[in-house]
């Protein structure tokens, strides 16, 4: 095995704590509470085929590099082409090659999250001492892929060694969820639930709309071609993912809007989504009422909503046209909340029984229209930082601006949003490390007494988003 | 007495000055400057009835809970419902059972400046140093309702023990001021002045909008009918209110839209805004147009113009229809100043004998056009950080990004804003530690000196707010 | 000479630095790599014909005060008329009169950057211990003037005395350009260039907008009468600018919108723009196309783009009419970027042969739309905190809000920005100070590695805008 070289890689005991001593000590005290506390993933995006097959990972560079987004953005932004990173039609086919071009560029991610969360995963996970660079990358490599081989590092394996409790992973209503019943009745006692995520039978600007709606109707015996058919297809969809034990859907949409039209504009709409001839804005009204029509089913059947609203997906035409989607080239946009959500929740916010968990990423929403609306309603909850704002400055930010006005028990705990499985520790400790800090700057300045700073770190760590989430 | 509980309340003398030790020494020395400084209140919302008739306050529940829209909105966010905060016609009517339900949640206020002013006055008024929950909600109630009985906690008494120096109440012009005229006539010496607030007679969307003017054309003997009548009616009455010690107006607008119309565009929209038939975006302009009039009559009597825009009221129509308005669901919106205040500042924007004092629920605009504003236009100044901003991390975020474009004496001091008198002196408190750490932050960093610091603290605690209000 | 009264001015060894002793331990030992580094200034305003002429400057008033934007907007909001600091018809005559003027007024300036520069600029090139006020003024007036006879303060004289490597200033395509070719033909070694900023022969919204191109068509032999002669006419003028040392070209735009038409369309809106008939949003696209044709060209003769959008210029008619541009009326606007710029995007975002630096006025986009378009695009990199926001608050804003996203890497390096030649060291110790204080608190909280920032610093300081810039 390559000989290490000599920058030292050794994330520090006090990474992410405030260099005040004082201040330290206390955020110390209070991670010292949390950090072994079990982790609850109410929200990602890994594959339950991992769990299910539970076969080893393949090698560092198809397991870390080529499928994250966070990664591919920056190396495109500084001028590395996707094909060189593995992608496209004239990917390069060699994995060492992809991993040493990622490593001569890791010293440019400096003081980004993935670089926090990759040092975590390459220190705690593989033992590594000796920081990424070109000079290291076959050692790295190596080490990785033969780690990878050990029964140690199979996903099953890692589950545990995480402390994983719960793991919600997201899919289709179209999905079959073959990989959830495999592990319903697998002899294993991880619990990797999944998550109803619409959007592809619900967004009538979706390719080949009225194909996936026909797959609805195959899937689920109702007869899609009109709107009431159409919901009680998703109504049984939603039975189903809930008997897999899922608990929540989720919703991507452009923006935050919400509808609530009378039941004639809805089959009018309707018609027009199957038929491909709905106007932008008409597509968007009707992404909006089915936000409402799934509020309306998640006061029935209990499953928790989740709302990701404000992506411009795929910005980028060329890059779209040769590599397609999460390549990193989507973009957010200014969101508005406070007019968008009113139908829905002037519908569904009084109620005690739903629950909406808002993300953003329009951080100027936190202070001015989130905090104040997630301060007001019983139904609604403010997700975690979320995306390129789930970062230490970002979590930061998010406490800082909804703290005072939500407090803290209107928020829903950590989400770490993944398909990185392997950083899903990682996430949680720079979480619940950022959680502590910014706890302990409010003792240290006497704004919250240090037992009550004790009681609320487990809060943010563990029992809010178990809570939030009915796991 | 029940006997108090063991954990403890007491707010710390450091509270809200930074961590490190050599700031936290600059920020006391100079609170020390301006801790014991007289409170200058130039904007706020209590009743004048309660200093005109000096009559005790009634419980803890009724003067502290029911009426305070903060505690509302946090409690009906988790769960509470308001009948059970004593609102409504179902209204829970033991102030008892109100304050236990309050008690049982106040735990939930961590972080929030409600349980910082509120710490405050349960133990700098009422002395009690056990901190509230449901195992001290008994104690506590029979504690704050037995000292309310006393003279010393009567209206004036209060006044004069949290050293306010003059008190600013806020009054429609359909109000007969009774009140202020008799404190006028009183034998105390205790200074509470009015504010003109004309919102419901300029605001067409007003319920009763005509009878409303119907009512200003008796109290004026102006003939309201016609747009000079009622520009006339509206002069008397500012003539009124300063003649009872008013030095402002007060405008609260879901926008900061000001229009310049011509004579008669005014008296066609004044004819449509009497009979109730201005569309949505005519009433808007309309309100604009009345900013404009409200800072032409600032020009001629010398009343401060203060201008609220940004909010949504009411956003929740069903907690509207049944518990009616000031219930916590107001919720604020994105709002534009750059263009949206252009007509009447090409107007009266050059005036060095005006003042035009803004706030925002935007905090967007601060640095982006609040600053570059009134670090330009001699008649503009900033308001201090208003409602859900109201909080240390308000206040720092306002001062972060206001004062290196419009420095600070383009600010008027701190306003309470407040209709929870008791919390009066609580408030001005945070707003005096927050500024002295922003201070000391710079001196520590040496950005200014610590002369300069001191020479401002003083500033921002009392002489900015007198001199901007000209009280 | 007047004798010096009694408040020191010192600026600290230490300032900016935190508080806090082991960061700021930290930031010493990064400040130490870079103070000394020579200065890259690529973006400003300074006069060429200083350089070229090389003649002493003439007082302190009309050299510091008059000129400077930042200082007219804050005395103009503080009741002080432009004529009386030299500006207009009526203007004070008398430069000690207006020094004096500014001088009893520069207490107000605590805490804005122009104290910070300026007292800088006071104490290294003046050599002046104590601080400005009314009761200094006439010394400063005295020992500044003196100075200025002196040879060590001429133009080139300080600008090697300031160690600055290159200094862009910028022209017009209708500039001749006398005195840069004079510069070029100087028997001087300092590299002062020119910067392509074409505003006012692409913005039909400029006065005398025919004339213009009229002029335009005499310098270059092109017949801007038409399309294609109008772009050939600019390609000629890019490319004399490029043999007189420019390689950047700069644009200051309302919006960030940029446009994709055909050929024809674009005909169709020359026309308009010549004959002065397009309305508002068609003069805002055919400069969306320009910006869209600038990009083109500098894909073919390798000009780094300037877009610095975002500004309602001469936002007070009253004072545009009586005094002009450029005397502190502008006033930011939201800007929106992710729509804005896509169609340029389109075109050229994904090219490394091409840049585009983006600058804003609206920091809310930071994090929103600019790290993330940052952070993908190879075409597309981020300018410094740019005008209102070129402050120690801001470029902390700045940091801490694209740098989780966009890296160091995408980023351009520190642009002065100013025509106030004598500050440029100043201004530059800032950015340096700032971002080795940003830097070491990353540092003592173990998110980047203390080798890590070192290595980075001198990028911030230096590197990055010399590349960045083609420089």
């Amino acid at each position: 095995m390559t000989r290490p070289p000599t920058r030292a890689l050794a994330p520090h005991p006090d990474r992410l704590f405030p260099a005040d001593p004082s201040t330290r000590a206390i955020a110390r005290r209070l991670y010292a509470r949390v950090r072994d506390l079990p982790i609850v993933s109410p929200h990602g995006h890994t594959d339950p085929a991992w769990f299910a097959g539970n076969r080893p990972f393949a090698n560092a560079a198809t397991l870390l590099v080529t499928p994250d987004h966070y990664l591919l953005r920056m190396l495109y932004s500084l001028g590395v082409p996707l094909d060189a990173m593995g992608i496209g039609a004239d990917a390069e086919p060699d994995p060492a090659a992809i991993w040493r071009r990622f490593a001569a560029h890791y010293p440019a991610f400096a003081g980004t999250p993935s670089q926090l969360w990759l040092d975590h995963v390459f220190h705690t996970l593989f033992g590594i001492e000796v920081r990424l660079d070109a000079t290291t990358a076959d050692f790295y490599y190596e080490r990785i892929n033969a780690a990878l081989q050990t029964d140690a590092m199979r996903p099953r394996a890692l589950f545990e060694r995480m402390g994983i409790e719960v793991l919600a992973t997201t899919e289709s209503p179209l999905d079959d969820l073959r990989h959830h019943r495999s592990l319903r009745d697998a002899p294993w006692s991880g619990r990797v639930i999944t998550t109803f995520r619409p959007d592809e039978v619900v967004d009538p600007d979706t390719p080949d709309f009225a194909a996936r709606l026909d797959a609805l109707g195959a899937l689920t015996g109702e007869d899609t071609h009109g709107w009431r058919g159409y919901l009680a297809a998703l109504r049984r969809r939603r039975a189903d993912f809930k008997a897999l034990g899922a608990t929540a859907t989720d919703h991507g949409h452009p923006s935050a809007l919400t509808a609530d039209l009378s039941a004639s504009e809805c089959e009018r709409l309707f018609a027009g989504a199957r038929a491909g001839t709905l106007a932008p804005a008409q597509a968007e009204v009707f992404r909006g009422q089915m936000l409402t029509e799934m509020a309306a089913m998640s006061c029935d059947d209990g499953l928790v909503m989740q709302l990701h609203p404000g992506a411009v997906r795929n910005h980028n035409p060329q890059l779209f046209a040769r590599y397609g989607r999460d390549r990193g080239a989507d973009i957010p946009q200014r969101t508005d909340y406070v007019h968008a959500l009113k139908p829905l929740l002037d519908r569904y916010g009084n109620r005690t029984d739903f629950t909406l968990i808002v993300f953003t990423l329009d951080e100027s929403t936190y202070a001015r229209e989130l905090a104040p609306m997630a301060g007001h309603y019983p139904a609604l909850k403010l997700g975690p930082p979320w995306w390129f704002h789930d970062s230490p400055e970002g979590m930061l930010r998010y406490r800082r601006q909804t703290t005072e006005t939500a407090g803290f028990f209107n928020t829903a705990g950590f989400n770490d949003d993944t398909r990185a499985f392997l950083s899903i520790a990682a996430r949680h400790d720079v979480a619940r490390r950022m959680d502590c800090r910014f706890l302990a700057e409010w003792v240290a300045e006497h704004r919250i007494d240090e037992d009550q700073a004790a009681e609320l770190a487990p809060q943010l760590a563990y029992t809010l988003a178990k809570k939030a989430y009915r796991l």
